[in-house]
């Protein structure tokens, strides 16, 4: 953020869609810190991971503005959402926060990886811009946003008034319980886990079979230092994120490929 | 892979569709190691990340079969194709190596987490199974895949007869050169960069605006030990590839967020 006068200019994104609950609840947040400007996906996007849109233009349309907050939807991805924000709204004015949320349903252990929401975040971090992405454990459109507007407010304020590390951005998942029974804040690494699938097979009006993902996320890792272990807890977990895939530990394990 | 006389399980699958030249050139050599099944999105699917698709039902037809090699295809994307494999087509006998691509284009530096054809190999990790994304330097259609199928069948041949690592997938890059000119090959980390974007706007024939991403990788990490060093000097970049993006290195500093 500029040492000057100046209010901080937010960018916020979420996979969701425009017409999103968590949207609004992040939106009211973030006018309490600065000017806010809004570009989403035309409709839900979750599971889209870090998609991008190659092969189809892009279009975007400014469909609201509402209490000094500029509304901007696109048919693109959340990712692209921010690609858009950055040059085509906001033409490279410099951005000092992405917030991406307040997603409706966990982001939390493997579920990072899948995620829509934490993509833009992680989007923004590549060229440093802070980055927050907030998600809410629960999946329902009308959910109660309550606590993870409570948390979501006490991060930013943290995040705008400290120096915030370089080529990161944060993963905060919220327990879907009220303020008071929250025990905390808790930093956390990623829970090693994957989802345990399986495709629900039915079959359409026509005879045609058809699956739908379905599945569980299987928790490998109990430590108290994770992000499940924090959730279940009833901590708010927050977590750096980075984007460097290297398994360094096995760089030297894989010489024998080099012969 | 079973210590029997069995031949390995391979599946493959790809995010350029079922019609690609480089995936092709990679049936033709997985077929040499075992028994292989394609599982393939219906079209392309480039820069779709880890995407998943939740909000439609998925369809998988058996659209081929040649040389004793199945052939799927699904309205899904790369991860999806992943999950359809194994639960529905190969109904949870187990893989012994994924193979995805071969990609019509680079996936080195931070490409590796837009692709498609890294995340299907990321998926097989999550649950231990050995996987190998391989990519080609060269996005045509008709590219020449000659040089990566012969480093893709020495890199297959090593990881079959090693032990692999667990929860680990690599990530294959291969110079657009002719056999002859390749250097050897290198266990490379990812290359810190980004994609510098554009959004070149244009006007349709309706006179609305749209707009298409273009942009270059800018390169922040010009080390020996990096993929993007490697491919420039003719190397095959070789890197193993983890799915934790906790930034360890910063759970500390930001610890005053508890607080």
């Amino acid at each position: 953020m500029d040492n000057t006068t100046q209010k901080p200019l937010i960018l916020i994104t979420n996979d969701d869609g425009y017409e999103a609950k968590g949207l609004a609840s992040l939106v009211t947040v973030a006018r309490e810190f600065g000017e806010v400007v809004v570009v989403v996906p035309d409709g839900p996007r979750s599971g889209m991971g870090h998609a991008i849109t190659m092969n189809m233009p892009l279009r975007i349309k400014n469909y609201k503005n509402a209490d000094g907050v500029r509304y901007y939807k696109t048919n693109g991805t959340p990712v692209d959402c921010i690609k858009l924000g950055q040059k085509v709204v906001l033409r490279n004015r410099k951005i000092d926060l992405v917030l991406s949320g307040i997603n409706h349903g966990s982001n939390s252990s493997v579920s990072l990886i899948y995620s829509g929401t934490m993509a833009a975040a992680i989007e923004a971090a590549f060229e440093s811009i802070p980055a927050i992405g907030v998600s809410l454990l629960n999946y329902a459109e009308d959910a109660d946003f309550t606590t993870a507007m409570t948390y979501a407010r006490k991060i930013i304020a943290k995040v705008l008034s400290h120096e915030f590390p370089p080529f990161i951005c944060l993963n905060v998942n919220v327990p879907d319980v009220p303020v008071d029974e929250i025990k905390g804040v808790k930093i956390t690494r990623q829970t090693h886990g994957f989802w345990k699938e399986d495709l629900e097979e039915r079959v359409d009006v026509y005879g045609m079979k058809y699956y739908w993902l379905t599945g569980y996320l299987e928790d490998l890792d109990p430590n108290e230092d994770t992000c499940q272990w924090a959730l279940k807890h009833n901590y708010v977990s927050v977590q750096p994120v980075q984007f460097d895939l290297t398994a360094h530990q096995y760089i030297d394990t894989l010489k024998f490929i080099e012969e």
